[in-house]
């Protein structure tokens, strides 16, 4: 338990290590928010913007010497209350810490700081010929630091894997303000523990990650999308399989047809096959060969078409095309207009069980609150569904109640509460349903190891009490 | 510092855990080798052989209360001295434990013990239509435990990454005994620390790994394999950074003229092409549809020819061909035969200046021993390099005085004493050419948090002295 010190000298001192231009303070602190989704007002009265790993080092050493908490701030794209702070903490956020310092097209890496946001890597990348690829609908805002410590996902996992598998290396300030340079660029380095993998997706409660060297790929140049309609889950399950022989698949999209129809009915363009099917795919290809690719694209329709997997498709053959089959998956401005108040859900299940999974949770739902509305989709190659539930206008208030009862029925099949998310302070009441008591404790062990006094992001993933 | 107990109710205790046949003492104890290179008997005068989780739990357990120190052994392939073991010490031999519990074909995972070889595994994912990408050629031996453990690479990391990628799930007993169960099988599972990252690539420092779930990846149904000659270390590069854009290629092996010229020289049939180019490739490509493959390996052929890249090829068009070409790369009793007594190196360095390093390497070595005799070829895309050095016959009592040589050169280019064999109890001492102090000193508080009294794989990373 610790005493807040008296903020004018907190804010003195930190002011001497950041400066003017890296303070935010009191009624402009608060005039911002930290979630996308909800308002949340930052609690903390004090921003700190440090501009490089020196004087982020410093900033944290000074709040450790003063028994101060701190709560990091990355791009707040984050929807688990990770950045959420109250009135005893101060922030520190890495938006001035945005200098892309290299891009190696030989091997095909980016040397960035925390701050960079993820479409300005991009940007830079595709200048090289290269890409970075994460694909998050909140690229423009979401950084470089906050998606490795969330080990953020998004639409390409299926294909080239989540955030951890293109992280070389990582400059991190730990806890106690040592920064610890592992920023190795090497694909193949088996030289004692990777120590990085302990920063990313741990929420920033273990280090704040300074600096990232990012393993990039050739940026595609031919690109299919196209549309199926199918009727069957077990039929979905054996197009995945297939798709899954196919060296350029980039995504594999899946829409239950409670999500189609209401994006189908919306009047906004999103209706490119007939409704009333039971489920709608949309699968992407990314590759480097127009030739070749278009006979891979070929191929696999015929295929699909010959074994009745199929009901309806429809290929895009152009850009614009592509990008009207993509408005269908991420038709978020529908969801928020029909759906609202919605509780949004990011599960992940066994590929054999899901469809089981995802009736019985609707089921459940629907015995408990009759008004029950969903919409489910997701990333079915990565085992990973969205799903959002409206259970009437008290939607918001019993959000606990139904995530409880979510969650009861995913934990029966062994499914995780959050695929990509992450833990953050939202969902810290259900960790233990789907974590051991041995992972938790384990997980204590570190955090106490390297953060005895739970200064750094004190009430994400763990409550806050002492370890 | 702990007092051995009495070796005669030590083995009394683990006698009555793991059984008669559970035991191996002493003389057959020493009759076995723990290294695949040099000889090595192993020194423990008990093998404790537990045929599941709970005998390994209360072997652990059981050692831990009298203060006994633990080498842990998988395969013994690993070739960093990291199963070496001295007359104080237990050995733990996963060698009983080889069920393979399950292959998923739907979601596309195995669950084996940690016991089970390689090659076994592959066996077992065969039969479903599937493959484990981890391709060494020690597969007959090497387990799934050890290889998780010091997280192998192989040949085929320049498509499907190194072990740490498979690995979803673990269970792993820890120095204390306990049984940490971290089973996930989900691709996506961010809820909290990924605690198996920890445990991949330690080599046993912090745990005991008893069981995996592992991501397999469709079998391959095409293979095309070609050997090129290049005059050009610029155009070696070229054509990696072409080749990185086939999704379906599979290896990319670099051969040095010094290579190149013992294996053609060999009278074994290594010899695709005229001698005399200054290196030689071999570029595997694996994929699962004929038709399109093939039209991608002869568009890849026709634009390095266009680009004058290359100065002769060689395309395999049997099964046969192919097996004839990957001799020559892997010519390891060529080697042996021509090269003993050598020093094997595993490094890894920037893309970037791959070429000027091994110069450097080879000039400096060349001016402290004159007589020195190089073979070097590698994993290019990955970085990784592996070199064979001999300076006479008085090779392997100078061994860590060549390494000097090298790995001082190494350093200045930012490279890695090792790219996949590891840090085990034979590179110790130059762990901190490649780790910075900060580095190294959160491993052994890692260390510390986990095996306090350093009683597994005591002499493995660190010297053994207190933590």
């Amino acid at each position: 338990m610790h005493t807040p010190p008296a903020k004018a000298e907190l804010e003195r001192i930190l002011r001497g290590i950041v400066g003017d231009s890296g303070l935010v303070v009191g009624r402009d602190a608060r005039a911002r928010q930290c979630d996308p989704l909800r308002r949340r007002p930052v609690l903390a009265p004090i921003i700190v913007r440090p501009s490089n790993t020196t004087e982020l080092s410093e900033t944290v050493s000074a709040c450790v010497e003063l028994g101060q908490t701190m709560v990091i701030h990355g791009g707040l794209t984050g929807v688990a209350g990770g950045a959420y702070s109250c009135e005893d903490d101060v922030a520190i956020s890495l938006e001035r810490m945005t200098h892309i310092e290299e891009i190696d097209a030989v091997g095909q890496t980016a040397t960035a700081q925390a701050g960079v946001p993820l479409a300005a890597l991009q940007t830079a990348a595709a200048a090289h010929g290269l890409m970075y690829p994460i694909d998050l609908l909140s690229q423009g805002s979401a950084t470089v630091g906050g998606t490795i410590a969330t080990n953020a996902g998004g639409n390409r996992v299926v294909r080239w894997g989540m955030t951890r598998r293109h992280v070389l290396g990582l400059e991190v300030v730990l806890p106690n303000g040592i920064v610890l340079p592992a920023l190795n660029r090497l694909v193949k380095n088996n030289t004692g523990y990777d120590l990085k993998q302990l920063f990313i997706g741990s929420e920033g409660t273990l280090g704040i990650i300074s600096k990232a060297i990012l393993q990039l790929v050739p940026l595609p140049t031919s690109e299919s999308v196209m549309f199926l309609a199918v009727d069957d889950f077990d039929n979905v399950a054996t197009l995945l399989n297939l798709a899954r022989r196919l060296p350029i698949l980039s995504a594999f999209e899946v829409m239950w047809s409670d999500y189609y129809e209401l994006m189908a009915s919306s009047d906004s363009g999103r209706s490119p096959l007939p409704r009333g099917h039971d489920f709608y795919i949309l699968v992407e290809m990314l590759g480097y060969n127009e030739a070749s690719d278009r006979s891979t694209v070929e191929d696999f329709l015929q295929r699909i078409h010959d074994a009745e997997l199929i009901a309806d498709v429809s290929l895009a053959t152009s850009a614009r095309q592509v990008r009207d089959l993509w408005r269908v998956r991420e038709g978020s401005e529908v969801l928020v207009a029909n759906m609202s108040p919605f509780v949004s859900f990011d599960i992940s299940v066994d590929l054999r069980c899901v469809n089981t999974c995802i009736s019985q949770i609707k089921q459940a739902l629907s015995n408990r609150f009759a008004s029950s509305r969903f919409v489910t989709f997701g990333h079915l190659g990565d085992n990973n569904i969205h799903m959002g539930v409206n259970i009437g206008p008290e939607t918001l208030e019993l959000e606990s109640e139904i995530e409880g009862v979510v969650f009861s029925q995913l934990a029966k099949f062994g499914g995780s509460i959050s695929a990509e998310h992450g833990i953050g302070q939202l969902k810290r009441e259900f960790l233990q349903l789907c974590k051991s008591p041995e992972e938790i404790a384990l997980m204590r062990q570190l955090k106490h190891s390297l953060d005895p006094v739970q200064l750094l992001n004190p009430a994400v993933l763990f409550n806050k009490r002492p370890l």
